[in-house]
């Protein structure tokens, strides 16, 4: 393989890379708080690597950003207002914009530049960045969480970066005490949780930190996203409430929502977990 | 990345390849039929390797084997004369001679080779093969198939390389209306069917073929596996019969296999398909 003609992201703590053959590169800049490299590949389109890891490629990105807006949204009884941490590329925010029950997104995203470059070259995924319904900030999400009033949100969606750098600090209790203060009644959280067969290190703590912080049901839904580690992904949900008891399961099946992976039969697949999963929990 | 370090498949097609950091190389052989690796790796233990392709390693094969026998055997009435074409590592065959209904498995495999190295680089996955119920044979499964006699097997497992070189007979026609042939009234067929990321122009006329050659019901399975390109899989199953109408819930439920990744929720779940499957099939 020639270095210039791939893009490879190696997975130390899985013992294997994955690799895109590029056209070329299209971008590279190191912001305030990261680096961020766009690639045109041959066959996933546009790609946006952040300091080394793939963050999305035009081609997939769909499953990603369709599983961490929909099974959250259609399981809450009212989803209106909706906080995003993280997501600057706009792609979890396009999807929640689908929902018409849905009055207010509030995106915060510490580095303006991911929305720039993404508007730059994924404008598909910032079609819906106009909408009235949609606000920007640009600024650390865990601290605009702690000053967050009580009960502000419907659901929250936190799109970030693997837990290691600055997006740790998204992992932690003191952030899920912010995140369940911050939410109403039903309210919802809903967090990247990484891949199953290479992080249950990861997973299993988190949904620990989850219960231990109010939280009354956790449940970890399950999809491909082949340009990440091992190709099998995870979001993790925590709910205030029973999420099978909120679940709108009807409106789900009528959505009608233009969506590539998700369906409602897509939404109950994603919440059955494999027996080793079932085995590490215990 | 060191060559020397790294085994790396590249998929053409997806224009993607998918690395495994390696210990050392343990077996390299050309047998009359293919060649075959085998290494040592970092992470997902022992690799088979044939022709350049993945075709195994000792750490996720688990949920392709379970996958390829468990929904099959659960959706027939009484699956007691299995039929293993290919799958000559014989961890299909391990998974299928879990159930206490089958009475008897014919593993038709062209190359011996890949069974006897099984033997040796992946015991864990051989240790049924002295089971009384268990037979061998090492030579075309396309002939034997052509040969079988009528409504001899109640489930046929095709268990193969990609449909290239010498297992392109097992995608055609003639090949399906032999298996029809040789399927008892109830019987079903169940095919490793390719990526539904990368392979739309396999899976869709493999599932025209299956209908156009008398099966009444075609369902695609859908699970991850990391090693294989897009590190997304799928199986499709035709059946003779409506499948959900012979499915086994019940004993699905509680069959108390040892499994990893198969359980009742999860037959469910890889039924689902995405929506622009779906579509893909319109």
């Amino acid at each position: 393989m020639d270095r210039n003609q791939w893009f490879t992201e190696i997975c130390e703590e899985g013992g294997s890379a994955f690799s895109m053959k590029i056209r070329e590169k299209l971008h590279n800049e190191q912001t305030p708080f990261q680096r961020i490299e766009i690639y045109a590949t041959e066959w996933f389109g546009n790609l946006m690597v952040i300091d080394g890891f793939v963050m999305l490629t035009a081609r997939d990105n769909f499953i990603y950003h369709e599983m961490m807006a929909h099974p959250v949204l259609f399981s809450h009884p009212s989803p209106e207002n909706v906080v995003i941490i993280g997501g600057g590329d706009c792609g979890t925010l396009r999807e929640v914009l689908k929902h018409g029950r849905v009055t207010r997104v509030l995106q915060v995203d510490i580095d303006e530049r991911v929305t720039r470059l993404a508007e730059e070259f994924f404008p598909e995924l910032c079609v819906s960045n106009n909408d009235t319904r949609a606000d920007f900030l640009f600024e650390d999400g865990i601290a605009w969480m702690q000053a967050a009033d009580a009960g502000c949100a419907d659901v929250i969606i936190v799109d970030s970066t693997d837990p290691i750098g600055p997006a740790t600090g998204l992992y932690t209790e003191e952030f899920y005490r912010d995140c369940h203060r911050a939410l109403g009644n039903t309210g919802i959280l809903v967090q990247q949780s990484e891949s199953p067969l290479f992080h249950m290190d990861i997973i299993n703590p988190m949904r620990k930190r989850m219960r231990s912080t109010g939280f009354n049901d956790v449940q970890t839904l399950f999809f491909p996203q082949p340009s990440y580690p091992s190709g099998w992904w995870t979001a993790t949900l925590a709910g205030k409430q029973l999420l099978s008891e909120t679940y709108r399961g009807q409106d789900a099946g009528h959505s009608h929502l233009q969506t590539a992976y998700y369906n409602a039969a897509i939404h109950q697949a994603a919440l059955a977990a494999p027996e080793f999963f079932h085995k590490a929990l215990d």
